[in-house]
């Protein structure tokens, strides 16, 4: 990894999966990035041989091929440094680390899991509704905190600092996620009216509607 | 968080769990530090206050609450710059937050958790030996994947470069913790020898014996 900004980037991803947070993020940087298609669920060998966990994201690098969240979003952090998608200060950072390991571990593989992966958590499908029900009850307290946290720090435009960082984006999905659940509806702009607000400003930012448009969510 | 490295630092524990990687790192860092018992299952009011997500490990650094793994390491790496242990370059740095993440998610949120706190995933008790079960296939397949990677990248000493990392803290605990399943007997040794030999010169450095001490692990 000699010159960071000069290596060519590509970001694997799949519609409506997490890939779109370090998507977003590669648009917000403006770092040129190709996109290559994984999809969730129809996963070529070829894709398995890069990442043999078979999971979205995967960024290449140059010649380096790093998976995993935090992983990629800190890749494209050191690729834009002046972008600042980990904020500006060493508190900031740590901040949207924080933000991204419970979203990463309780929203995203532990309840969103449950709902779209049920298969991850036991062999018999006899059960996954049960599952699925626990995931859902699971996301109401999951949004009861993020509430709770805007409220306490007055957030209205950034989750951290005053200027986008990669948490944003992972906050937005879990909304636009939500929207998509068919067997529960949970009301996120009443029950969790300042999220809302900051989700639907969010999304009027021109790289969360690029994104948007390509992952089709 | 004016000068970082004077900044007290109180880190919340829970005897065996995962609290140990942290702590870990901030023996390997030398840096002054409190410990405070917060026990899994025995939280109390208090730290609930401090940490209404009711989890270990929680990082008290001046009048700043740092929760979530990635973060508090963060912080502690933030406290400790010379210490390096998010490895000495750009890349490395990524590869110790690959390790983290896929460590905290797949690793620690879903296979030990559907193993010790399985409760997470289900209101039915009567389901949690089936979750159980997928949870310990879940982490063969973990350490095969460890196993692979090692043997790929020829690792013996270190995961991450040439000194430790908070990868080790975290790789390491998963050998510790799988000793101490009652139902169900993973051979790391023979299986996986490779990683077992990692973690058995990773256990003699003096960080590891002093937190493991202090752990009970």
């Amino acid at each position: 990894m000699s010159t960071p900004t000069d290596t060519p980037l590509t970001l694997f991803w799949s519609p409506g999966a997490c890939s779109f947070v370090p998507h977003v993020a590669l648009c917000e940087t403006g770092l040129k990035h190709d996109l290559v298609l994984a999809k969730v669920g129809h996963m070529t060998k070829e894709f398995e041989a890069i990442n043999p966990k078979r999971r979205v994201p995967v960024l290449i690098m140059g010649s380096e091929v790093i998976t995993e969240m935090a992983a990629v979003l800190t890749a494209i952090a050191t690729a834009a440094p002046d972008s600042h998608i980990f904020g500006k200060t060493p508190l900031e950072k740590i901040r949207v680390y924080e933000w991204l390991n419970y979203l990463s571990t309780t929203a995203h593989g532990q309840a969103i899991a449950e709902i779209w992966r049920t298969e991850r958590f036991t062999n018999n499908p006899e059960i996954y509704p049960q599952l699925r029900a626990k995931g859902y009850e699971t996301m109401r307290e999951i949004f009861a905190h993020i509430e709770s946290k805007f409220k306490a720090a007055n957030i209205t435009e950034f989750a951290v600092g005053n200027s986008y960082t990669a948490a944003d984006g992972f906050l937005s999905v879990l909304y636009l996620w939500t929207a998509r659940f068919t067997e529960v509806t949970i009301d996120i702009d009443n029950e969790y009216p300042v999220y809302a607000a900051y989700v639907k400003m969010m999304l009027q930012r021109t790289a969360f509607i690029e994104a948007r448009r390509i992952h089709k969510l």
